[in-house]
């Protein structure tokens, strides 16, 4: 059997029962039932033996009452009756129950002993346990949305995408998938918030999303990585095929500490950790908003880039004030990328479109060449720059007005989709005319940020990634 | 005459020029125009050869046609024509001129004639000189406001303030001043946009604004520190005083290239600047956003916090997410601060707020007392750790959902006031309801960040200050 198939039983269910359903809104057990009843498309059964009903539909005391069995069984009661209702699903031959209660490893001895309890009814009856202590999952294509969170917001704007998440911390998954999915910052194929994983751990549900033809990238925020060899394995294969970015939590020993008793995770050695994932291509980050950004520039640009230069590090920056060229230089050089030397001819074709006085050279200072020519200036210098064998990748960084009305977006889209290289942008200025930027060339599959520094990163990932493609 | 003293002329004089002002509002001297009729309380008088009126206002072929003279000429026309429009301001006996005019130094041989012209004519009439290639200066009380970019929103929003700004990239000023004011980020005393500097330097604005009693705290980008003995000088009698935070290019020998490009600054070796602007007591940043992010942290707060801890970094979390205390305590590890060993009564007073499963550590995670005792348990939890004297500052790590209109807004503040001690948040989740939470911390002279990496920044600069505080 290829290991993680038995992941659909989560992802895509035919029928699932929610063992804590309740009527009174103030509890999770609500919401978990409502968001299931208005979004999933099969058969959805409240468990509880004090309701005849839930929410209108018949409900039943225990999950071994339904008729005809269920395939999933979502969790939310008292960590200390989770082993009773599990004992339930297995005789009723459940596949899969997401726990999202919790009480367990992270609380000491009696929730370690109840953990034992849990793991030991899953090896019996050969049913599969995701958490405890988490939001579950949330699948798009067949949609399945376990958190226990009211979400009739997210739902609406989850559109199927292409993005994976996976998130050791349930809170912040669904933090995450608030903040940025009702931002249209990026669209998901499954968002896995794993928590205590006393079964289903993130190696499995990553080589489930590796395999996944719906999703072209991963991001996920890790606090442990317990089995190191396997989870190596698994990156590797996506190496150069699928973008993987990691935040992996307790780089510190401190926040080691603190990750032991948020998750009951135990860290390895940083070093070890950090040459390990980087060997296996694993792009590693130190924030949220970092690993969000990158989720949002691979999601729209999953496919490598396309490298010309010999050491395929070579940017060139498109802008309209020196004092980004310079600071974004600075930013470029500190992670490691170059200031690609343009070639003779390049310099020769920018100098037609620049005024007389104005020497080019990279940064690409084009704001006398926009005075004199329109916007339409940044095609045309972006024509002559993708053209050169030195740059790899190019920034783009214009001024947020009006005047962006004026972009050249569909001559910019085209240009970086004909050469195949890597272009991003970092725009300022009056934010009023950020977002329908941010959109136009979002649809050309070109990320835009709103501060350089995100900017850098995320051309610093394109381009280690087709360098890991080439290799591949 | 003490230094730096000249510079009222810019800052408030009591009558202007605008040479270059035109009624084609395809032209940047329509808006300077525009926007001093609009924004200065005294007279302002058009000069342009080829009109009678501009707007209006009866206009001048030369400043020395003025009847009374001006005090301050902003000068908005072709390079080669400054040096004669100078002429004219001497012999007219204005104080000082804004030259917003490029085509100098930055572009060769014939702008460096023009750039040594002027300073002849500056030298022989003792006239002082801003610029050139820049958007001048803005001053909000009084107002003025010279740059030659439509800004009628920036004008109106523009309230007093306390954060002063100095840019050495005109474009990029302004572009900043639209973004970050526009969306109420911070409130600026004068910013200053000081170009090619052939007069007026960065030194001498700094002094300037080191002297201002309206400023409470700087910030600066800067390609170049041409009088590195002077800068330091002056940065120094403000360390512990008046908060600096620099933003300095060029730290690349790349970007010192593009700086030299951009403003025809030379950069110094960048080890030996960063050596010694931190003993001069200066907070330097690498992007842009960092250095605005500092700007509105410490104009929120441009006093010392107190420290109470040996080396003052303790740093406790008060978080509703483990994940997030986690990948903080890495931040802050990575940044050089310390995660506070809390005494043992602080968490004997803990263990009384938390349910009986749960030991109290820091990261300090509240999740559990919230559901028990609701959002009230943020101010129960700071008043306890804040006690600590091995506590410095503090992060807020709350959940953005509507159920923050419960948050203990006003204890909050009254205990970071009371204490003395530095109080930062990070909120993360449904972005709907960032903005009034925001908002209302910093009423209280607390700094919110949506992400984590500058939150953690901004812990970090306020404790630095407050150590140089101490030594002072």
């Amino acid at each position: 059997m290829e290991r993680g198939r038995g992941l659909d039983h989560f992802f895509a269910p035919r029928s699932v029962a929610v063992v804590g359903a309740t009527a009174d809104p103030a509890k999770g057990g609500y919401y978990i039932m409502a968001n299931m009843l208005e979004s999933f498309q099969g058969p959805v059964y409240p468990v509880n033996p004090g309701r005849d009903e839930v929410q209108g539909v018949k409900c039943y005391p225990s999950v071994r009452d339904i008729p005809g069995g269920v395939e999933l069984a979502i969790v939310f009661v008292p960590a200390a009756r989770v082993p009773g209702v599990l004992r339930d699903c297995a005789e009723a031959g459940v596949k899969a129950a997401v726990i999202e209660s919790g009480g367990f490893a992270e609380v000491g001895e009696s929730g370690r002993e109840l953990t034992r309890q849990c793991r030991e009814i899953a090896a019996a009856s050969g049913m599969r346990l995701w958490g405890p202590n988490c939001t579950g999952l949330v699948n798009t294509d067949p949609f399945i949305f376990t958190p226990f969170m009211r979400a009739r917001k997210v739902r609406e704007r989850l559109e199927p995408g292409n993005l994976g998440i996976i998130a050791q911390s349930g809170m912040l998954a669904a933090g995450f998938m608030f903040q940025y999915v009702l931002s249209g910052f990026f669209k998901v194929s499954k968002a896995c918030a794993i928590g205590n994983k006393i079964d289903v751990d993130e190696v499995e549900v990553l080589e489930y999303l590796s395999r996944d033809p719906k999703t072209r990238a991963v991001v996920a925020y890790l606090e442990s990585i317990d089995r190191g060899r396997e989870f190596l394995e698994v990156a590797r294969g996506m190496r150069g095929r699928k973008p993987l970015v990691v935040l992996k939590g307790g780089r510190h020993e401190e926040a080691a500490r603190a990750a032991l008793s948020h998750t009951a995770s135990m860290a390895g050695s940083d070093e070890v950790v950090d040459g390990a994932l980087r060997q296996a291509g694993v792009i590693r980050v130190e924030d949220f908003h970092d690993l969000m950004n990158l989720g949002k520039a691979f999601s729209l640009r999953p496919e490598p880039c396309r490298l010309t230069s010999r050491r395929g590090d070579g940017v060139a920056l498109v802008t309209v004030t020196g004092g980004g060229g310079v600071v974004s230089t600075d930013l470029l050089r500190s992670s490691g990328l170059s200031i690609a030397s343009l070639h003779k001819n390049t310099l020769e074709e920018l100098s037609r479109l620049f005024p007389p006085w104005m020497p080019p050279s990279n940064p690409v200072d084009i704001w006398p060449t926009i005075e004199q020519r329109g916007l339409g200036a940044f095609s045309e210098v972006l024509r002559v720059v993708l053209a050169d064998d030195a740059v790899d990748g190019v920034i783009l960084l214009p001024f947020a007005s009006r005047q962006l009305e004026h972009f050249p977006f569909e001559d910019i889209g085209a240009l970086a989709r004909e050469s195949g290289k890597a272009v991003v942008s970092w725009v300022f200025g009056d934010l009023r005319f950020f977002l329908a930027y941010e959109e136009r060339l979002r649809e050309h599959g070109i990320p835009v940020f709103i501060d350089l520094r995100s900017c850098v990163l995320a051309l610093k990932a394109f381009l280690t990634y087709a360098r890991h493609a080439t290799m591949a």
